[in-house]
Formats: C-alpha cells, sequence, structure tokens
C-alpha cells in the first residue's frame, strides 16, 4: 500500500476545500476528505498530520520563498523597497490559485481559530523577514519596523486581492499597498 | 459569601503571576491562585474567566482606552500622528507597573498559546484603530494601513520597553519608533 498516489497532495487539497465548503471545517473528517480525493486515510496523513494543517501547509514554503527573493536583492536597495519586491513576487505564485485562495479564505473567515493561525503565520513571517534584515546589515528596530511594514502591506493587499473583482494583479496591489503606506507614514490626510 | 473583597482583582492577578513565575502556567490551579490571594474560588471566578483571563483582561481596557484617546485627537492631525498621540498616551498607564509588565510578558514568553492570544489582541486593536480612523473620514485601505503601521509601532516600542533598563519612557520609545518607522518606510539605508 505504498505505491506511488500521483499528485496526492493536490487532490487531498481540492477534496479538503470542496468538503469545508459544503458542509463546514468542523464536520469533515479526514476519512471523507480521503474517500473524495480517491485515496485511504493512510495516505492523507502520509502528506498532511491533521485536516487544518490542508489549509496551512503552504504557508511556510511561502515564507521561504519570500525569504529566498528578499536574499536575492542587492543590499543597494532601501530595505523597505527591497521587502516590497520580494513580497511582489509572491503574484506569480498566486496568479492561477486565485478561485483556490478565495474558497480557503471563506473557511478561514467562517472559523476564528483558523483565523489566529492565520495571524499566527503572520507573525512567523514578519520574524523571518526581520531576521533577513538582520543579515543585510539593518539594525533594529529598523528591521523589525520594516518587516512588520512589508507584512502589514502584503495583509492588506492579499485582503483587495480576494475581496476584489479579480482584474488586479497581486502584485501591482502590493505595489499600491506600499505606496499607501508610505503615503500615510508620511503624514498624508484623508481627501 | 457575598461580601465585597477590597481589591480582589488586583490581589488575584498579584498571586496569580507569582505563581506562574514560581511553579509555571500550566501548572497553577485557580485554587491555589484564589488560595494564594486570600479569596476564594468563587471569588475568583467572579473577576475572571479562567486563569488564562487573569492574564489578558487588561488588553481590552487598554484597547479602548486607545480609542478613546485617538477620538479626543482633532482630525486636523495627520492619522498617523494622531494614532502615534493616542497610544503614546498608554504611557501613563504602565509607568508604574513595568516590574508587573516584565513578569508578565516572561510569563507568555514561554508559552505559544499565550503569545497566540497576544497576537489575537494585537491584530483587534488594529482593527479598531482601523474602524475609528475610518470613522474620522479615512478611506481604505489607508486606515487599514495606518493602524498596522500604528500596532506594528505599539508592539516594537512595548518589547524596547520591557526589554530595555526601564530608563526610557514608554511614550518616548513610542515616539522613537514612529519616528523610525517614517524613516524606513521612506526608503533610509543602514547606516
Amino acid at each position: 500500500m505504498s505505491r506511488w498516489e500521483p499528485n496526492a497532495r493536490g487532490r487531498i487539497e481540492e477534496a479538503a476545500l470542496e468538503l469545508y465548503g459544503e458542509r463546514g471545517f468542523e464536520q469533515t473528517t479526514v476519512a471523507e476528505i480521503a474517500k473524495r480525493a480517491g485515496l485511504t486515510e493512510r495516505t492523507f496523513f502520509r502528506h498532511y498530520a491533521d485536516k487544518r494543517e490542508v489549509l496551512f501547509a503552504g504557508s511556510r514554503a511561502l515564507e521561504q520563498f519570500i525569504v529566498d527573493a528578499l536574499t536575492r536583492i542587492p543590499d543597494s536597495t532601501a530595505p523597505i523597497d527591497a521587502v516590497g519586491t520580494a513580497l511582489e513576487a509572491t503574484a506569480d505564485l498566486f496568479r492561477e490559485r486565485r478561485p483556490h485562495s478565495l474558497r480557503r479564505q471563506a473557511v478561514i473567515a467562517a472559523h476564528p481559530e483558523l483565523q489566529e493561525r492565520e495571524l499566527i503565520k503572520l507573525a512567523s513571517l514578519s520574524a523571518a523577514l526581520a531576521e533577513t534584515l538582520r543579515r543585510r546589515g539593518v539594525g533594529d528596530p529598523a528591521a523589525s519596523l520594516t518587516a512588520e511594514a512589508g507584512t502589514a502591506v502584503f495583509k492588506v493587499a492579499f485582503e483587495r486581492w480576494i475581496g476584489g473583482s479579480g482584474h488586479q494583479d497581486l502584485s501591482e496591489l502590493i505595489r499600491d499597498s506600499l505606496a499607501e503606506l508610505k503615503a500615510v507614514t508620511a503624514g498624508a490626510r484623508p481627501d
């Protein structure tokens, strides 16, 4: 029973999101997810620790992707702009997956304990960005504040991307949000 | 048994922090906290839902204090500076309580589930600030970004206040952190 199942992770993720949407996150069991995916429970547990993990397994990979992108940007770039560019690079990961992201966000929005998990992932991203900036020679509190600012920009841009019509690319929304953050911290007043 | 217990909340809080420090948060029971405070368990539960609540009951009051302070600042002040001033006002609440805050922070730092709770309280503060800014006529995403920026400033300044020697007042650290955030978002580079 250890034969290779083609795209097991993707099939589990798809089946889980369908079931969470149809009957709710609490009401869905791992057995049902595995069945819908045409896999065994054993295969499920080879890929995910539990049904919550299906929603959050991508967050660690996303964090690493952003850190790697930031590491590649020349030190001559101002830290806040380096962070902005690294965040913009994530748009390539999300572009084809907006329907998936919409369904995932709907499940999370309906469950406070999943929202908490999302906050923890954002705090982890902020800590990873701060650490990467320190390695680039940025001191504290500048490193922490730049990382927090970048994380806020990503959070706000992602919410606008999910909540919007889908016509604006995530990279454009990240660029806009960073520009807006620069404006508000420079003391811009409401029109 | 409904007689009034003078300063029951303060006595419970003090006893709880002592015990959490001495034997750890998990190992401490409500019965032990009540006993150390010279009160009954029944009195404990009149004031707090559980032993975790003793650490976080002040967060809601703090959020309301900041929102009230922000509401009183004239609309002519730039939103980011209004938020900064409202946050600075909290220094009056914390000034005499630094030893208490240090002990509380040590307990939280030792327990991931308490850190998660702290993140939720910060997210709640950010949402409340954004809502207050919208009532002042600030649109989105400016309101969300200003609120996130203010919350980041408060978080970083509070960590510096707790981690420092105590010679710098929290209000000064909030002012410094906001100035630093303005510098980094304006594209400041490491020295």
